[in-house]
């Protein structure tokens, strides 16, 4: 937390952000529980088709969601929030947290621990902090003002992106294939895979976190909602890495997403997306 | 370990199987720290190239496939053994070990917890034991005589497979879609993913541990060898599964592998690649 005095212009003062931060890391602590609760729990998959059968997803979903709004509302009343489950609540304050309580669901139910927990915050709709949670394996990323930061088997330490000029160098992640749907997304994918070092599926949030470590290089993904996505901007970019849309805006309202650690990659990146 | 002693004439001694599950656990301790210590060290990717860089996997592999030779051959010296990086070891016993120090190391490589390290025993060429260790997320899953079994988070718990008929139902994993290379293989997927509930890509051990505690309900992947499969085929069988080749023999040596959860699921999907 020492960098978050280095730029009193840039950001917000110092004690907004550290209180925010602490409440981010303090939303993380109440909704693990909730939704670890529903992890891993037993259910017979064939009475799932009944419709009213127990979804382990969309009850720890909606839990820790409701769990994360009424802690939030009592530490801010002022501050708006934007959930997958229950929508929108807004705020008076400039400040507004954009959550998801689960995102890799599919990992969930699969028992699979690359899921987390999402809690963005935006200041006059600019991304202002992030954090990842993992309460199955006690991992957590998050963004300071000016750096990022993991806290893995008890140890924080800062986290950057690593330096990968090239495509062929590159660890390259997306969540599911299938979700290239269109012909020019089906190429698109094709030729990045046959590009890269090595192709790994089925990150989610997660996978986000290992670019910002310095573990994956390149992410590119379709049709990302503006929750999946909030939280992660500013752990990526304040690890040194680049995250926008395909044609190089905005990463904040979702879309198609594209994420590097190196600007030289992400620039090759857009380009080679640009000429399909 | 109460069920050991169910079936004396089917089952080696309770001795015997008592101390070799107690040396695979004894192993899997000693591999642990040694696999750990090249987990998620920054490496810059650019400089691998080169051929004589810093290579993770390699090391943390060697060194581990080495700790584990060494501590084997002190404690059961007419063992036999086979790992994936030094090759096989003669011995005397009916025992053989197969050793892989790092199963997914694809995943390994992006940071991704969803690999293991394979203890199988085999007794005259049959598999009869099987421990996985995941030393990141300190889960450990094993096969005892008559039961399988997992420890995470500390607590230990017997584990079985999830009933789960029809595949319509089932989460199907696989580990990496471009596996299946050849026209028919890649044809079976599409028609597997197609009739599936759900598909997950990138879980190499992790996914039959998963499959072994109810979670996922089928796997199918071509290629396999036979330090991939060796450890896990009795902890997926203990725990009520079925695993085979894709012609329905036996999964020992490797090769084109089905695991399924329910032995009826795995009869219609032993039929579907039938008839490609």
């Amino acid at each position: 937390m020492k960098s978050i005095s280095k730029n009193p212009l840039k950001r917000p003062k110092t004690e907004a952000f550290a209180d925010i931060l602490a409440e981010a890391h303090q939303l993380a602590d109440i909704s693990g529980p909730v939704v670890l609760r529903h992890f891993r729990r037993p259910i017979a998959v064939e009475n799932k088709a009944g419709g009213r059968a127990y979804d382990p997803v969309t009850i720890a979903d909606k839990g820790a969601e409701r769990a994360i709004s009424k802690a939030l509302k009592a530490r801010f009343p002022d501050h708006g929030m934007v959930g997958e489950e229950y929508g929108v609540r807004r705020g008076t304050s400039p400040f507004s947290w954009v959550i998801d309580p689960i995102d890799g669901t599919r990992s969930f139910v699969a028992g699979s621990p690359l899921w987390g927990t999402l809690i963005g915050v935006l200041r006059d709709s600019t991304p202002f902090l992030g954090l990842v949670d993992q309460p199955y394996t006690g991992e957590r990323f998050w963004s300071a003002a000016n750096a990022s930061f993991s806290r893995c088997g008890g140890r924080e330490r800062r986290i950057k992106t690593r330096s990968c000029g090239k495509l062929g160098d590159a660890v390259f992640t997306t969540t599911h294939p299938d979700l290239f749907a269109s012909d020019g997304q089906a190429a698109l994918l094709v030729e990045l895979k046959s590009a890269a070092r090595m192709t790994r599926y089925g990150g989610d949030c997660y996978g986000y976190c290992m670019l910002a470590a310095g573990f994956v290089d390149l992410i590119v993904e379709p049709g990302l909602k503006s929750y999946d996505i909030v939280a992660l901007i500013p752990i990526i970019e304040r690890a040194g890495g680049c995250i926008t849309t395909w044609d190089g805006g905005p990463a904040l309202s979702g879309g198609d997403i594209v994420a590097s650690g190196d600007p030289r990659l992400h620039d090759a990146v857009l380009k080679r997306i640009a000429r399909l």
